[in-house]
């Protein structure tokens, strides 16, 4: 297990937290000999032994060498893109998606409600101490668009339920499923968008879903919608959002992620209007974040052990 | 019907809005002699025969006067502090209290969801254009204290159910109500916010909640808690408010009511970190404000004419 120093607190690797762990699933912890470093060179002894790395995965590039024994990494965050192109194919990569979808789908449905309420408009008047009434209309009877229908999307949808929400689901294939009222593929994505009054983008960052709501694809949203990043900067044309954003051409948006975190501050967008930024914590479980990523871990090791299929592993060549 | 010239949106007594709600009510309405103005003098001919009068409430004391058959008053907001000392006894006076329930318990709901998720911390950190992650929990299993289980409370209360809150309510007489897992008197307050991950404030204003969460009170609060006032300001020290979110002995507040309307630009509050301000708009719905209003009215004529007990009629003593 690899704990890089200075990790912030919801992904810390620690032995206290293995400790807690490791008393669920006392048996199985006993087929494991752990060794938890930080990946400096003092690591090198035990990653030369290492069969299975637990790591936060953007360390897998600076690992995976020092490791020749390696078989499988669990990675403890979601989103591999970053490293996915230097896992060799004889590597097993296990992400932790879905680790907190209550927190994810808590965020997401926090963000649709703020949107409906306006509140981008109230924080953007705060910051010109303007008294700027704005008035609203529940949410029920509304339209979301939820990109990925992975466990954040899914959670969201079943957070969305009790709201009466009308929920479309955007996914790559468009298979059907019971959480959402239409499912479609992503690549009919732009017949659906003049329909959103919410958009919220929950997929992974790949080839595919890159620049997915580029100017166009923004361009096609009615002026009520307001829009949520919880997944990757780069999926959205941002330079396109905050002009539209500007000339209240949408009714706000909420991101959570940049193409570079931490957003510089000099960027545009911390003073773009009707836009309410936070700093990538909106899918992380404070408390229970690494908790869950080890009854994911548990439950792969039971299936690494049987020769079974693994749960979250990722397509190497899909990269996710 | 009196309406104020230049009243917002959402209290606009129109004739258009009349001819809408008065296709539901069809046979009643014809046993209605109406007539529209703004309360200027040309309006004091209708009013010299009026025995009914439907307004926003805030205009009666220069209203009542002038009619001097008036028998009751419908006001089209619920409340009704500026002006229940000036209704004389003879006069029946009836609010709109509860008219729309799903719009204001929707938004108490969506205002905890952010003080759950550190929203004010974000919007705040967002002006300094300052990356500064904070990571939340789910909601699930935190404790709300709702100060009035009236309609707003009860309606917050519906909409916290589907996330697992513990929920306190605090009434005036503490009775037992199946919405709240606990129900205290106000009197008792103080010995629960010790308790509270949120506080909504949702009562009118009267003596007896005037000034109810000052500092004392806001002293228990414990370190994590925000507070949320979608009332009346004076039911709170915002100076101590203010003064407890800068030094970071509260999560955040989120406040859509004050003690001067519009909130004046030099008020220091614009500025206080960890809060976010709107506009008075937290209650009334956009566009079924006025129809539900109609609806309170229509089933107060009923009873007017059948001379049975108003619903939502003011106790003009207690002055709600």
């Amino acid at each position: 297990m690899v704990e890089r120093a200075g990790l912030p607190l919801p992904w810390r690797l620690t032995p206290e937290r293995w400790h807690i762990a490791a008393k669920r699933y006392a048996k199985l912890s006993k087929r494991l000999a752990i060794s938890f470093g930080d990946g400096s060179p003092a690591h090198d002894v035990d990653l030369a032994k290492a069969e299975i790395l637990l790591c936060v995965g953007n360390d897998s590039p600076a690992l995976i060498p020092r490791a020749p024994h390696l078989k499988w990494i669990q990675a403890t965050a979601a989103s591999v893109e970053r490293f996915v192109g230097s896992v060799p194919s004889s590597i097993i990569l296990t992400n932790a998606s879905g680790a907190d979808p209550k927190k994810s789908g808590e965020y997401c449905m926090t963000a649709m409600l703020m949107l409906n309420h306006r509140v981008p408009h109230f924080t953007t008047s705060q910051r010109a101490a303007k008294w700027d009434p704005l008035w609203s209309t529940p949410i029920e009877g509304k339209t979301a668009i939820i990109i990925g229908t992975g466990a954040i999307g899914s959670a969201t949808a079943r957070r969305a339920k009790p709201f009466g929400m009308k929920l479309i689901g955007i996914s790559r294939t468009g298979k059907a499923n019971p959480l959402f009222h239409k499912m479609a593929k992503t690549k009919d994505l732009k017949k659906y968008l003049p329909q959103a009054d919410f958009v919220v983008v929950a997929t992974p960052l790949t080839p595919e879903t890159q620049n997915l709501l580029d100017r166009s694809a923004l361009d096609l949203l009615p002026k009520q919608a307001g829009v949520i990043n919880v997944a990757r900067g780069l999926i959205m044309d941002y330079e396109a959002l905050a002009e539209k954003l500007t000339k209240g051409e949408l009714a706000g948006a909420i991101l959570d992620v940049f193409p570079q975190e931490p957003l510089p501050p000099d960027s545009p967008l911390w003073n773009t209007p009707n836009l309410i930024i936070s700093a990538h914590c909106a899918v992380d479980d404070r408390d229970f974040h690494i908790d869950h990523v080890f009854d994911i871990f548990y439950d792969n090791f039971t299936r690494y052990l049987g020769g079974k299929p693994m749960r979250n592993r990722v397509d190497l060549k899909r990269g996710y």
